[in-house]
């Protein structure tokens, strides 16, 4: 038996999220339906973490084992042939240690946030930004975001049905700069609750607008209260950028 | 009545391409449509030139005549409005001369071809960019590209369907480059002849691939012959991305 780490990028426009659900198709369940027609074997892929309906991935790492003899090229375009009617490609797959784990080996999780201040709509990047249609102030979202570097409780900045055990997480890292006419956050951590990165998204665009200050977004965070929160972002500008593993 | 000047930006995917055919949606029409909602007005669009089934672009100039008062902005907002459901935007909307043509008044056209070498299929830039999925020499294939620069019978060039009266255009610029993980090709010229971008680009892969040398190239070129040209790349990487005036 061989373990294999697959590194994927996705469109999460036409997918209820990373994680198999019910309600419709789910990236894992594509890429395990592509495992099983390449090799015959019914695998379950462990994904570094969810990522929700409609958010995209740049470099969402998973793992997989299987019986059958083969290499990591030829899993790479093996599945990469099958996932083709889905809009999922597996930029690398390599073989791993036997007990590597795509979610729990993860030392941090990068995510970008993409966002479009122009008026007109995106027409080429339709689902792929989020359209404020207003001018923002990048300089003093930059500015704000870096009080929420650290460690601290984030509950402000958490989905009411988050799953996680304590809504304590550390912010390693917090940047929004321009890139060519869009507005990029970038944002890294070890790992992050459900629903964080847009929430603070949200919250930031209201410093962006001047609605809020520096000291309105510290004091939200420091409320640890879900109803302090500003808007939460659509699912449409977020990318699951880069895993990284010690 | 007042003329309006447009620019335009559109996914091409879903279009038969800028003019109207019997076939399917076109851009034109659905700019049309758009603007009949908006004022109660039939009237006819005029682009700058026409762009291929699958192209895009990235700024189209259009111009049409309004009976009705209002004003440029309210033009984009409304249009921009009735326009949602297409992947069209109005970039920019502008009164301009009674007599100013999109088409004849155009001085330069600058267009984008965008490639990626990668091995794994574009997942988030399906259909935005030409999936050739091997290594190719950019600086011999920006060095061949030179030959082609000035007044030529680009005939080898040239679809057979084309219509211009002659086959005789000079290019003003043109240059491959690698832009992050793909390769760009930008061209301009006056005017273009009916998938002449495509051709020179599938011509231009195959420099890149060592299968043809620049003296190769420049041996199509003369031949004045559609025989001699290479593979004609496909639309999907093709953008419209510039239109001048004087």
């Amino acid at each position: 038996m061989t373990r294999f780490k697959l590194t994927l990028e996705y469109d999460g426009g036409p997918f209820v999220g990373w994680q198999r659900q019910d309600n419709g198709p789910s990236v894992q369940q594509a890429v395990e339906e592509a495992i099983e027609k390449f090799s015959g074997e019914s695998v379950l892929v462990y994904g570094s973490g969810r990522t929700d309906a409609g958010v995209h991935a740049l470099g969402q790492i998973a793992h997989f084992d299987l019986d059958k003899q083969t290499d990591a090229n030829r899993v790479r375009e093996a599945l990469n042939f099958h996932l083709k009617p889905n809009p999922i490609a597996v930029l690398a797959a390599e073989e791993t240690a036997a007990d590597f784990h795509a979610r729990f080996d993860a030392t941090e999780r990068h995510y970008l946030y993409r966002l479009t201040t122009r008026r007109a709509p995106p027409a080429l990047e339709r689902g792929r930004v989020w359209h404020v249609a207003q001018k923002l102030d990048v300089e003093k979202m930059d500015d704000a975001a870096q009080v929420l570097i650290g460690k601290h409780d984030f509950t402000t900045f958490r989905a009411a049905q988050c799953q996680a055990k304590s809504p304590v997480k550390t912010l390693s890292k917090i940047s929004v700069s321009h890139v060519g006419d869009e507005i990029h956050l970038n944002v890294s951590a070890p790992s992050f609750l459900h629903h964080q990165v847009r929430s603070i998204t949200g919250s930031l665009k209201m410093v962006g607008e001047n609605k809020w200050s520096k000291a309105d977004l510290k004091t939200a965070l420091e409320a640890c209260d879900r109803a302090a929160c500003g808007i939460v972002a659509p699912p449409e500008g977020l990318y699951l950028a880069k895993v990284v593993y010690a």
